[in-house]
C-alpha cells in the first residue's frame, strides 16, 4: 500500500490508509489509545486499540507507519480521525534530552543548538527554514527572469577579497590559502566574462572574533552582480522589485508556516533613499543621536529604521553615498568624499551592502593606492580591467538576517540550521 | 534611451536603437569601418562612418555604447545591421593574452583557466555555464515539486565524514577544524528533523593528492536525502525521473547555446540496473577486462557503459549491490556481504554515488565497529539515531562531471569556472 501524507487525509475518508511519521503524542485511556502522527506535512490523530500497541512500546517521537481507516470524527478539530488497524515500529525513540511537543520550545539557544535534530521538529522553529527555503527559491527565479546566470565560485582563495583581516587560513598543499569572505572578485569578473548577469547562493565566511546576535562566522551570502548600470541607482532599484517579489512569494506560498509563527509578512514598498549626510542629520535632530563616525552603529541603524517607519510606513530603507573612507577600494568615488554606495537596513538592521564599482583600470589603481593597500597583492584582479569591463554593480544579501529579521528572530543564530560562531563548531 | 538587447533587435528595424557590448572584430574598409558587437544575447553587425571610429582607439574586447538605427541589410546574415550615429567608448581593453574570437580556442587548458575572463567569452566555452546552470536550475525546481526543502549545511566542521582521510585542514579560532567532504550527516540530521526531503546545492572539499581529469579539489555537490523509502531503489527511481527532467529542462531551455556546441542532449530512459556482481561477470565475459577489486576502475565504467549503450541504447547504468567492504560505514547492508548501494555512471564515468542508509542506532553503532572505526569518534552522530529516524536514502551528483558528461568535455575543470585542483589555486 502507498503512503498516503497526512495532509492528503481529508480526501481519502471512509478509505484505508498507510501513514507513515513520528508519534508526536501518547494518550492511553483504558478502552483506547490516542497518538499525535506527525509528518512533513501535518499531524493526524490516530485512536488505536491499547491491545494494538501492548507490546510496542512506542516512545514519543518514536518513527511508525499505522494502516488504518479515516473516519469521520466530529470531535476533532480535522472532523476525521484515523481508526489504527496495524501500528509497525520504524524506529524507537529513546529518552530525549529536551521536550518538542510543547507549545513553546523552553530552553535556552545553546540547547536548541546542541539538539538541533529535535529542536527542528518543534512547531514553532521548523517553519523558519521553510520560509527561508522560499526565500532562497524566490531570489533564484526572480533573478532568472531578469537574465541573470546561477555561478559557483571558489571558497578557497589564494587571498582576501579586502585586505588580509579577518580571515580564516588554511593549508593547502604545499600553499597558504583562506576561506573566501566574498564572491566580490568573481562575480565581477564574471560580469566581464560576458555573462554581464550573475548571482550565487553560498557560504561566506568571516572570522570575526567578537560573539553578537547579528554575526556569523559563516552565512549564506544572497550575491548578485549586474553589468551596464547607468549608476547604483539601477541595483537598488533592482533590490526593490526583487524583495517585493521574495517576500510576495513567501506570503504566497508559506502560509501554514506563518500562521504558525504569527507573522505578517510586510508588503515592500517603494524604498525611501537617504543619503548618508541626511541620515546623521536626522538622527541629531530627530532622535537626539550623535555619530562622529563614518558609519552607522547598531543604535543609529535602529532608530534611523524607526523614524522612517513611523514617518514613511516604510520598513525598509536605503541609506546612499557613504564617505569614501568606509566604503572598500573597489567602490566607485562620487563627488568629493563620497561614493556610488548603499547599505539597506530592514527593521533595524542592515541586511545588504551594495553599489557600483570602479570598471576602469587606472581609476582601480589609483583608489588602491590611495587607500595605502598594496597594489602588488591585487595585481591579477586589477589586471582583469584592461580587459574590457563595463561599468556594473551589484548587492550581498546575509539569508540569515534577512529570515531573522523578516520573522522577528531575536538572534540569527535562529536563522542557521548548525551556525557557526565563535564558540561553536558543532554539531 | 533605453538599452537595446541584440536579441531584441529584429523587433525594432527602422527604429533609433542604443546597443551596448564588447567590439568582437574590427573590419575597416575605406568608406565604412564594420564592428561586430556581442553582448550577453548575441552579437550584432554595426556599421559606422570611419570619422565615427577615428579618435576612439577602440580595440577589440573593448566596452561601447553606440546609438544607432535598425536597418535591413540583405547582405548581413540576420538581414539588418545598426548603422552607427554615435559611440562612447565605456572601457578600453589593452593588449590580450589570448584571442578569444576565432572558431576555436586553440590554447592549453592551463591558458584556459589563467586567462578565465577572456576565455568565458569565447562562443564555445561561454555556453558551457549557462547550460551548467539550467541543470541546477532544473534540479532545485524538480525538488521543490516533490516536496523537498532546499537547505545549507555547514562546510566548517569538527571531523570528517567518513575517517580523517583527504581533509583540509584549518584554524577555528582555538580549535583544529576541517573543510566538509559531504554533507552526508547533515542531510540525514535533516530528514530526522522531520523534513525528510531535503537538498543541498553546495560545495564540498577533498584534499585528493592526485591530479586527473576527473578530479577537483573543491566541486559542486547536487545532495537530496529522502524519508520513509522502501529500499535504495526508491532513490534510483526518483533519480531516474530527475534526470530526466534536468536533461529535457536543459533541452527545452538551452537550445542556443546547444546548437553553438554541437551537444545533443540525451533522452532519459528507464536507466537499467546492474548488480555489481554481474557487472564484474559481464566485463570478464563481454569485454576480456577482469576486475579483482571490489569497486569498478576508470576502463571497467567506461567498458561496461559501452556494453550497456550497445545493448540497451542508454548512456546510463546504475551499478547496485556494491560489496559491503568499499561503502561507507552509514550503508545499509544487504543479504551477505552487500549493501543497499548504487553508482550511476554517465558516458562512462560516475556521477552520483547513493543508497539506502542505516537508520536504526544499534545496527549503525555495530557497523562502525565492525569497519573498524573508532566508535567514539563518531558519538554525535550516532546518537541522532535514537530520536526516531525514518528509513531513508540519498545520493549526491557531481555537478561539474554531469556537465563535462553531457558537453563532451575532456576534462572537469571546462565544467568549473575556477577549478581548484592539486596545482591550481588562482584565480
Amino acid at each position: 500500500m502507498e503512503r498516503t501524507l497526512v495532509e492528503d487525509l481529508k480526501g481519502r475518508l471512509n478509505s484505508e490508509v498507510l501513514v507513515k511519521g513520528w508519534v508526536e503524542r501518547i494518550r492511553e485511556l483504558s478502552s483506547v489509545t490516542f497518538l499525535i502522527i506527525r509528518d512533513r506535512t501535518g499531524r493526524v490523530q490516530v485512536a488505536a486499540d491499547p491491545r494494538l500497541c501492548a507490546d510496542l512500546k512506542i516512545s514519543t517521537e518514536s518513527v511508525v507507519e499505522i494502516y488504518g481507516r479515516v473516519n469521520p470524527e466530529p470531535r476533532s478539530k480535522t472532523g476525521y480521525e484515523v481508526v489504527a488497524e496495524q501500528i509497525n515500529v520504524l524506529s524507537l525513540a529513546g529518552s530525549l534530552p529536551i521536550n518538542v511537543n510543547g507549545p513553546d520550545l523552553n530552553v535556552p539557544l545553546e540547547l536548541v543548538l546542541d539538539n538541533r535534530v529535535l529542536s527542528l521538529r518543534h512547531a514553532r522553529i521548523n517553519p523558519i527554514f521553510r520560509i527561508q527555503a522560499a526565500l532562497v527559491h524566490a531570489f533564484q527565479v526572480f533573478l532568472n527572469g531578469e537574465g541573470f546566470v546561477q555561478v559557483f565560485s571558489p571558497k578557497i582563495v589564494a587571498s582576501g577579497t579586502e585586505g588580509g583581516t579577518e580571515l580564516f587560513a588554511l593549508q593547502y598543499f604545499e600553499e597558504k590559502a583562506y576561506l573566501c569572505q566574498s564572491p566580490q572578485f568573481y562575480k565581477q569578473m564574471l560580469v566581464g566574462a560576458g555573462y554581464e548577469r550573475v548571482y550565487e547562493v553560498g557560504h561566506v565566511y568571516r572570522a570575526e572574533k567578537h560573539a553578537t546576535s547579528r554575526h556569523l562566522n559563516e552565512y549564506v551570502s544572497l550575491d548578485l552582480e549586474m553589468g551596464f548600470i547607468q549608476s547604483e541607482h539601477d541595483v537598488m532599484d533592482l533590490e526593490n522589485r526583487l524583495l517585493a517579489f521574495m517576500f510576495s512569494y513567501v506570503n504566497e506560498n508559506c502560509q501554514k508556516e506563518l500562521v504558525t509563527l504569527g507573522v505578517k509578512v510586510p508588503t515592500v514598498p517603494e524604498i525611501p533613499k537617504i543619503p548618508f549626510a541626511d541620515a546623521l542629520q536626522l538622527l541629531e535632530k530627530e532622535c537626539a543621536k550623535r555619530i562622529e563616525d563614518q558609519d552607522l552603529d547598531p543604535e543609529g541603524e535602529r532608530l534611523l529604521s524607526k523614524y522612517v517607519r513611523e514617518t514613511t510606513g516604510s520598513e525598509f530603507v536605503f541609506v546612499t553615498d557613504y564617505p569614501w573612507e568606509k566604503r572598500p577600494m573597489y567602490t566607485m568615488p562620487k563627488g568629493s568624499g563620497l561614493t556610488c554606495s548603499f547599505d539597506l537596513l530592514f527593521r533595524g538592521l542592515e541586511i545588504t551592502t551594495g553599489g557600483q564599482r570602479i570598471h576602469t583600470h587606472d581609476l582601480l589603481a589609483a583608489n588602491i593606492r590611495r587607500k595605502g593597500l598594496d597594489p602588488q597583492a591585487f595585481a591579477s584582479y586589477v589586471q582583469n580591467f584592461s580587459l574590457g569591463m563595463p561599468p556594473h554593480g551589484g548587492l550581498a544579501i546575509g539569508l540569515e538576517r534577512l529570515t531573522a529579521q523578516l520573522l522577528g528572530l531575536s538572534n540569527v543564530r535562529e536563522a542557521s540550521l548548525f551556525p557557526r560562531d565563535r564558540h561553536r563548531l558543532t554539531p
